[in-house]
């Protein structure tokens, strides 16, 4: 069963917003068995939008619009999707009830602007909003499904979610797809890809398999489409099990998960606590972390310690040793995480001290140059990276690094 | 001068990742002159690749491809892209050194996987990689141009810059686009549509208008295309002249910045620093100040004081008053605030205490339910919000919300 997304609105087309609806809409439609064919940003043009609708309902059965349902000007998907389907905008009681109610509770008044929204195209199927004032619309024909929604993403996610799931479900046939994903660190794409070489030439046709390549870290994605689910699920369990005999040590975890889940899951188990001391990284360490729900029972806290100031005073870092080897150095970032340690009274601590750029760069250290420390109540382990250029792309790197020298020193050393 | 964006990877039809690379080339095709009529994300099969680019070709000057450039067994882009010029893939020499150099500064040897992206199209003109090994890829054919790139960011960014920027400036007369962008605060958005209804339609028809909301901040979008980029700035100008007597104290910034470099500007401004004090969003707020180039002259450091305890030790906020008030509250959040700006010994300091989420709701604080304080040597000022339910939208809310109080606090209260 085939679908596409499309994504309105010439914010996308000029690159001042990332389009992450697409992403999570394509993450969702794949669960529950569509192929999604492609992706496609239009601008916010009557006849560019009715070009895309047309055109993909030649070739998928559902088709996904978000974008261009607000109150404002720019916003033209619904009178579109009326003259395509020759229907009328109406004035749909449910719908006003709905933002009166929206707004109500958020003190505001109705504007003329807002009681435009109750307008609602006569033959559509109404996708109530409960996180916004635009709901969505459902629309069908010769057996397709063209289906509008907001852009705000958690408008979109909860009418998809309490509205539209059900609905695909009773309308379609749908067929079973199924996805695993290996996390793999600690060896390059190339060389991986020769060691996999003759595990990958003896698998079945049917199992399709990608290299996903980010920083630190491998996915490796295997996938089986128009199978019953658990017949796919055993013959990928046969086939991981000889991926462990091959890459032992590298396979992080054989499902889809982030390393701050995972670090959580080795914490929890075991019953211990993490605190970190972020120079370069700025807090990112600490915000990967917390973005881990339940991430309390084992994350205590962090210094940030920017200034030099910060990490003698609150990190108990001497400030001969600043002096002697500078803020970014092994005997540094080392005591840094000790002080965090014994600050935040935890049994691990992560400490990072580099220079981020674009500035700040010397010979020596050179931008990218980047000192990271783990350390317990009885070790502490550091290490040096030598990263790229771009401040963004080096304080991402720094927080994976960092967080799987956590993971393998609890899961090595511990 | 039309420009279509094409990302290939079944990675981006499953949801497995978000497509970046598009939003960043449709901003640097913009700013050089492209109109980008649409993004695509399509499959890495050869089919959907050369159905695409054909496609493309026949409504745009310029297609750029991303992905499917890797050295292993699922990028077939080459290959494809050799089938419909009727090309060949020719041993390249200077790939091949390029190849062997990136790699010998990485300490890693040449594999035959590698040995192969040395294979290049005998017809098209080679894009030097300085980051990674697979190269660009340039082919000319009736007066359109097709460019394939690798997938990985920062390579394909730096290609991008490096080898295709002048490239497309010398084969492309480019007409010049403008656009402005205006922040805007403390307004929702059909209030402020409504409230710029007679300017927007005064304006004349070439100037177009776009609303865009995040959480906390519209952005508004002022775009003139192919016309002399000076006469777009001077009728911009007057315009955007007018909307600050329409709206004055709503308009942030009348160019595209983040709210964390505006703190940044006026904290520099003032010679003034900042330290933030974080519960419930976690070092969110502390990376986004990192995130900008030269903080260290004005943000010191943070607390992430996630358990009550660092809470009671680090921020100094007193244990009777968590008992008395809960973590959750103003006391306890004003508390942290005080506590942040005398131990890290700032001018200014943010303080979060909330329930982000999913977890950990009561019926009088429930999740979302949100404290946040700013305070200087003199006064502290909280406030309380009332976010949604999802963990990830509340960190961000948060975060913005606690930035523009202090945005607010430093230009009228001091």
């Amino acid at each position: 069963m085939k679908a596409k997304i499309i994504t309105i609105g010439d914010e996308l087309l000029i690159g001042q917003v990332v389009d992450t609806n697409s992403s999570w809409l394509a993450a969702e439609l794949t669960k529950i068995g569509f192929n999604v064919s492609s992706i496609l940003s239009i601008s916010d043009t009557s006849d560019d939008i009715a070009k895309a609708i047309t055109e993909s309902e030649k070739e998928n059965e559902l088709t996904i619009l978000t974008g261009g349902l607000g109150p404002t000007k720019d916003d033209i998907t619904k009178t579109t999707l009326c003259k395509i389907f020759n229907s009328q905008l109406k004035f749909n009681e449910v719908v006003y009830a709905d933002v009166e109610a929206f707004l109500a509770q958020r003190g505001v008044e109705m504007n003329h602007l807002n009681k435009d929204q109750a307008l609602f195209p006569a033959d559509a199927i109404l996708l109530r909003n409960r996180h916004g004032t635009a709901p969505g619309i459902w629309l069908e024909r010769n057996n397709r499904v063209i289906i509008s929604l907001p852009g705000v993403p958690w408008e979109m996610k909860g009418i998809f979610k309490h509205e539209i799931v059900s609905r695909l479900e009773d309308f379609f046939n749908l067929p079973e797809n199924y996805y695993q994903t290996i996390m793999i660190s600690g060896i390059g794409e190339s060389t991986l890809a020769i060691k996999l070489e003759n595990w990958e030439n003896q698998l079945p046709k049917y199992v399709k398999v990608a290299y996903l390549p980010s920083p630190g870290l491998i996915r490796l994605r295997l996938g089986i489409t128009n199978k019953p689910a658990t017949e796919s699920h055993n013959k990928l369990e046969t086939e991981i099990k000889k991926l462990y005999k091959i890459i032992p040590k590298n396979i992080v975890s054989d499902t889809e998960v982030s390393l701050q889940e995972i670090i959580g899951k080795l914490l929890n188990n075991s019953n211990k606590t993490i605190a970190t001391a972020e120079s370069c990284s700025g807090g990112n360490i600490a915000k990967m972390i917390t973005s881990v729900p339940g991430c309390s029972q084992y994350f205590k806290g962090s210094i940030i310690a920017y200034s030099n100031e910060i990490k003698t005073k609150l990190l108990n870092v001497n400030k001969q040793i600043i002096q002697e080897y500078g803020a970014v150095s092994k005997q540094v970032v080392e005591a840094m995480a000790i002080g965090a340690c014994k600050k935040l009274n935890t049994d691990y601590a992560i400490a990072t001290s580099g220079i981020a750029g674009p500035e700040g760069g010397t010979l020596n250290k050179p931008v990218g140059y980047i000192w990271i420390a783990i350390s317990d109540s009885n070790n502490t382990i550091s290490k040096v990276f030598q990263f790229g250029k771009e401040r963004e792309v080096n304080i991402k790197r720094t927080s994976i690094a960092a967080l799987n020298m956590l993971r393998e020193y609890i899961i090595y050393n511990s």
